[in-house]
């Protein structure tokens, strides 16, 4: 365990400097999951069987997201991502709330690492899927989001059980 | 409860047409939370002390999160806010895992509701918590994130029960 | 026929002022095209039935950058944009060369026009087909480029032969 | 001819994965058109005189829209860009028709080509100069919109002809 | 004389709510400007009769920025900004320290000033002149930057004498 | 002394080409400074006691500014920064017009200078002081800002003399 390393020598907030790190391969993968009524998952497979596609409007709001992280978050390194795949997975689809399970992975040859990246991409991704159904029904609940895995980098590598989703 | 409406006639994504509906005062209040060990809450806690805020740069990164709302949901309305207001509540503070509770309110005076702006803002605190705590742990969990409650508008306001965090 | 107006006295470009005009209900509809070999155009079509789509990316551009037009075209006034719709029609599936027809069509509620979204929609719908079939053929060519009819506003409606595409 | 590489196992679309490709000198050179009317010419070149110049606000857009490429083209990968050129050529000043033929050249030394950006420079080149001139005749028409050559990286050279403006 | 305004019950930053605040024509100017040398002023003034006009580059830079401002100043509303022109005046042409006098004037019809976005386009607009010139020499200065005049609103207007520049 | 840099062969406004230039570590520090009246110090400092923070907003307006400086300023090269530190000091506490100074700096390891970044982050810093105190008084005049130093690269060090704030 070591301290809050965003701060400068007054206790004011800044970006780390990161000048002296080797610019290594490194990945991230992080969840996020939205549950919602089994009409509104109904809905979207329905929809996509007409050609419109939540999913597909959510895949590029998380790809496009996890390029505007270091706008967001505001101590975050800018990054050159080389690459972001997202995956969508449903669970409990007969039972009354439906859960849908969003995987980013995100990879970068940099001098730090994806995690916020990652997590991102998969939190805009659930917000775009909310906003698509939230005219069917605003109970939607977002999460747990969390960091899976990363690799890559002096810290070491990252691994956690999955939650019980 | 009422179908999907982000679809045009050849069932592709659409920016839903708002221009016949009238301007009126909009609320939305949404909430995320953030787990995290206590190690990492003392952290937090002790930096505050030395003028550094974690929570600070959290809240400018929800305001300006909702700002940004409609640049990162794609088929979200372009709205001019009027109002940003986040807060932030410690939980178990004597547990071993410590929760932050983030609630955003957002106001507008427009055509559609700011539910997306509240829910983006409240995401993007905890993210941006979660950022400048991951050096200290990586296992902290984002969520529930939930829409509240919102008021204006023709569909009628919308309550929810807090969900135990 | 006018002057052009985007300059001040000194001659210097300016952002014109719209002040004193009236918000009105307005709509403009753009329309590209892009050309590409018949290859292209079986590999676009082949991936959607398996489930992807260049399409869909292609329709949140538009829309997303519909959003942005403000931030790129220098003298343009941000707007409010009410919706936006995009659609796709295919011409000479036959033919050696296959051609994609974008028509987007934005609608707003403001002081000025949405011509420059409708363009710029349409624009980067596009581009982003181009960007996703690149790697198969690169000499798919952009274009003709240009504003179909727009309606509102005090210097009136304005409407146009389609040209043959 | 090669498959769409833009979708993952799923058929979703991703960005690419470039972490093992190695780190160039690329080049991309695109070409754009506007074709207006005589009067339009005229009014740029007499504006011009007088000091203003609409090519300069035009010239500005395409390079800053170069820097906006990966923001608005969903799957492009961010690039660090080290250098953009727009060059502007008038054709058929004597005819009713007169031709403004927009160049932009880009350059990067990075993982993967620069393309899209010098696409996307011209297009908002050319939608610039529409917006400053639309005042005068809404009737100009952008395109073709192709790239002419690329040089650097593993999938070689290209080049093509250039289309009769 | 009143309190500072950004701050919520908590003591934390917030975005004033405007909601219930009339929308109303507003104007606002700012100044900005930046001494140089004597040779790079020439070296401005030469280039401009080659045709180039690292002024034209400024007035766009300006006008953009102002467009940016409630992206760049956390607390600030969105605002549709209907005008904004920028002026640029030499002074003390004929002594070793050259100045450029920078005066931007925004415009809206909105329920806020837009004090911050003429303050913005003045400083962005001195910043891009800066950048332009830096490889001449690096050691311009930029300011006195500051508010000329404000009208429309609630707390009346503004106006102060102008900074002897 | 040399000429500008930023014009190519027809005398327009170009990005240089900095293809050819090597990664090296650089630093760039700027200041700037805002003058406001004793009752805005105090302002400031009482709003501090409870708990809320000016200057902690700022520094996060003026890291996130120095990230968007290439998107800012036209002919800036984008870097990959790789730390941003904000200091602000008070001086003439005990006068009728009070001074904050602001402090930023920069460092990237890049093929350019990040002088213009330091320069925005500085001048970002000082207009969200101007954005949250003027509600207090509009009077407060921002800069001298200026470069104080850079360091890396090949056209060498630069270092200036304090001006007297």
């Amino acid at each position: 365990m070591s301290d809050l390393t965003h701060f400068n020598e007054h206790g004011r907030a800044k970006m780390v400097d990161i000048s002296g790190k080797n610019e290594t391969k490194r990945i991230a993968i992080a969840k996020s999951c939205i549950e919602m009524k089994k009409a509104v998952y109904e809905n979207i497979v329905e929809q996509k069987n007409k050609k419109g596609d939540v999913l597909a409007v959510a895949q590029v709001a998380g790809i496009m997201g996890a390029k505007q992280t270091a706008n967001l978050i505001p101590m975050c390194h800018p990054i050159p991502i080389t690459g972001v795949n997202l995956q969508f997975d449903w669970q409990n689809q007969e039972k009354e709330n439906v859960k849908l399970v969003i995987t980013a992975e995100v990879k970068t040859v940099g001098a730090t690492g994806v995690e916020m990246e990652a997590l991102t991409a998969a939190s805009l991704a659930a917000l775009t899927v909310y906003d698509m159904c939230k005219a069917v029904d605003k109970s939607m609940v977002i999460g747990p989001t969390y960091l899976v895995e990363k690799s890559g980098g002096k810290s070491g590598d990252y691994k956690r059980d999955q939650l019980s989703e």
